[in-house]
């Protein structure tokens, strides 16, 4: 073919850290998209799908380590016949949009307003190894409902999700924690605000890495972390950071010991005893609908976002081992995480509205379920019918035609026909379990072959004599059976 | 409660152009997609997600009317720790990606390769009534298959398709012309090339809106348009122009009569009659397998997109009658469109890889739909679950949940239990079909009271004083027996 060897070409190329997702890639997070749309449809959530393009005065500065207004964003400024118009940015997660919507249309809408969002998100962020600059967050969130009735029913929502898309009770654990709890802590330990509370609340963003000791030593003195640098302690005396560790490491065998735990560690302090109390509820109500200590729990040591939200906050984990990287054990983590947020309405119109809400990882999800072989494992493939006769074409389509109106997936090869070789390549490559062939002979003698490409490559690789003889991986049929034929094989190879 | 005063409230304002998409406007697209999907699938085409980002380089200039280059795309600089560094842009369709994705991973992908993509665009165009930014496309396409085969599959898909979606026999037509006649047809004129060859295309491009004499005025010496406006022609003389018309209005009663007139209109040009058999192969391939001209025909007056493609070209028109904005009755008219275009890949590889593809409108399609009330119907409202005693959430919690694992959609009132009126009102507004009461009363009776929402309105709106007592539109029923009453009276709804 010719060359044009005089324009520049452009590179083939997605931008950096952005990617192509190809075949089950795509239709398996479709399908598991429905399937939770499913559940928080059956809870009453309604779908909502805002554009991805906001404008940046709406989205606010809600992404963590902002310091220039569009940094974490992809942004541009409108461009009006010359006149620079309003900054947009793509948005960087469901839940600004959300604060948008509701404040835009609070008057049309439910209240409270139960909705569910699933669609891709953007950060403009370093790109990293599996780290992607648009990826798919799939939330529901309830708006205006003040009771934790509402954080309880999320939580509740989120572990039939679970079971649902394919993770097993078990699996899995929903845990639950209350920032209210938190501040009741930091009051009784005189720390209300300022920049010392500040450097306790970055700390204990650090629990999950560091432990229990590591805190203690960060909320001290400080401590030489792994890479050998000494990082600077908050000077806390050990007494002082007592109260602290006491809420971390609150977790007990049952719930009620949790909670009596936790109900010392905030002493006398009125947001501290509310926000146990809180817990108490939510515990209460799931236990009373069943969901027990076995699928959600009351664990303190959840601190992701907690410094984000007002109330309680709830993260969902996979407890089923994985290897690593590098070969070592490991828990899979973090699949799920929410929490109540009760200020992000009142940016817009002044009134606080209370909201609360969880935001699945469906990527991370989907890499689960295809660790644990649930998915992945198959691609069907189209049969594919071989043309053995350009200028019978017809007849080729004819036979796809009558597959494909079985429910069959099926085509004929549209590539260049001359060499059979390629069309059993391009057969293999397509993954296809069946291919059919109907040469000129086989049209006069009216029947066509059939080939079980599956069992073929299974003989191929192992088979002894006898087995090629006994066990055929090509069949000579009449050609009105090929529906017949093709799906006979198909549920063998299915078995 | 507390205002902020001090600080400037952000607008809860979507962008200029864009929207958002509430409940069913949701589900039903998602749905739409899903069946389409399934079609695409069953012809053996893969899925395919590519990034919403692209870099400028690669989408290059395919949009129509552009002069600077980032005009109709919105687009940005890259910013790589202070240097500038790659412009980005979001999608404005879904070839141009196809194109980038088939060059950049050619070597992993079948030849023949069948994928479909759908999602959101965007253009950064001033937006009217109706006309929105970002919008849905479906496409399919087949790149690097020559044969004609490939068009006359995706018409044959494309019928399908409109079937499967809900558009009976009858309402749809898809019609099929081709470049290379219309080249035929400049060749015998002596318009192979130059400034009056592409004033004849655009002039061709008018023919929908203009009708034949509307052309052959522009052809000659011009024309004074509805607006009182004299736009200058090209030029031609009436002789010089009939080829053109000739070709566009050649459609006869049958496809071989349309053929013979185009073969006429071509003369001696070799591609113009190459372009005649191509559709004639088509129109053979689609007859045998029992696609006739009820379905898909042969159409010379296509004339959308005839200057972008290089061969075959198709659209999708819905023909049944709907008023228009004005009550005036028109066909609503097309719903999808597509063709044959070998250069695409050509920018980036240096190779033609010959590709035909079409693009459905999604968001037209359910329009379409919704006009004929073929979706759109019923909104799905769950069963409200009413709050009579606040301390007793874990019962009503209870209630959803055996109504949810029932597959029943249900929730419980989370607003302010106080006002019973606006625990109505809400239920009211989110269209739920049953409402259920449980206050102290029934609760120490072990009852439960049932109340038919739709059938209330109906008894509201217009029932005497006997039907009220004939057939009450609430029911006490013991506490066990909420879901099988639920049930029922949702089955009585549907009927």
């Amino acid at each position: 073919m010719a060359k044009d060897k005089n324009a520049p070409k452009p590179k083939a190329q997605t931008p950096k850290g952005f990617r192509d997702y190809f075949g089950t890639e795509v239709t398996e997070r479709a399908e598991m998209l429905a399937q939770i749309a499913g559940v928080y449809h059956r809870y009453g959530f309604d779908a909502l799908e805002s554009s991805a393009v906001e404008t940046v005065e709406a989205l606010g500065k809600f992404l963590p380590d902002v310091d220039r207004p569009n940094e974490g964003v992809f942004a541009w400024q409108e461009d009006e016949d010359g006149d620079k118009g309003d900054w947009l940015a793509l948005r960087y997660d469901l839940t600004a949009p959300l604060a948008r919507v509701y404040a835009q249309h609070r008057n049309d809408l439910p209240l409270p307003y139960r909705r569910f969002a699933m669609g891709p998100v953007w950060r403009n962020e370093k790109p990293g190894p599996g780290r992607f600059r648009q990826f798919y967050q799939c939330d529901a969130d309830t708006v205006g409902a003040p009771s934790v009735a509402a954080d309880a029913e999320i939580c509740a929502m989120l572990a039939d999700t679970l079971e649902q898309v394919g993770i097993p009770r078990g699996d899995y654990i929903v845990r639950v924690n209350n920032r209210k709890v938190l501040n009741g802590v930091l009051e009784v330990m005189g720390l209300d605000e300022g920049a010392q509370r500040d450097a306790v609340l970055r700390t204990i963003d650090k629990f999950d890495k560091v432990g229990a000791s590591g805190v203690r030593e960060l909320l001290g003195k400080g401590r030489l972390d792994a890479s050998g640098a000494y990082i600077d302690g908050v000077g806390l005396s050990d007494d002082q950071a007592g109260p602290v560790l006491a809420f971390l490491t609150s977790k007990a065998d049952g719930a009620a010991q949790t909670l009596d735990n936790l109900r010392a560690a905030v002493g006398a302090s009125a947001i501290g005893l509310e926000g146990v109390q809180e817990l108490e509820t939510i515990a209460d109500l799931l236990e009373a609908q069943g969901y027990g200590p076995d699928r959600i729990v009351i664990d303190p040591s959840v601190v992701r976002g907690l410094g984000y939200y007002t109330g309680p906050v709830f993260e969902a984990e996979l407890t089923f081992e994985i290897l690593d990287e590098k070969g070592r054990k490991r828990q899979f983590g973090s699949v799920a995480g929410g929490g109540r947020y009760d200020d992000l309405v009142k940016r817009f119109t002044g009134q606080a509205v209370p909201a609360t809400g969880v935001s699945i990882g469906v990527d991370r999800l989907l890499a689960a379920l295809r660790e644990k072989g649930r998915i992945g494992g198959t691609v069907e493939g189209p049969v594919v019918v071989t043309v053995m006769d350009r200028d019978r074409m017809a007849d080729y389509q004819h036979m796809v035609g009558e597959l494909r109106r079985a429910g069959i997936r099926a085509e004929v090869y549209l590539g260049n026909p001359k060499n059979f070789g390629n069309q059993m390549k391009y057969a293999d490559r397509r993954g296809a379990p069946i291919a059919v062939i109907e040469g000129g002979d086989e049209k006069e003698r009216g029947v066509i072959q059939i080939k079980d490409l599956i069992l073929g490559a299974k003989m191929a690789e192992n088979a002894t004599l006898e087995e090629w003889k006994e066990r055929p991986s090509q069949f000579e049929v009449p050609r009105g059976q090929l529906v017949e034929k093709v799906r006979e094989i198909l549920d063998g190879q299915r078995q």
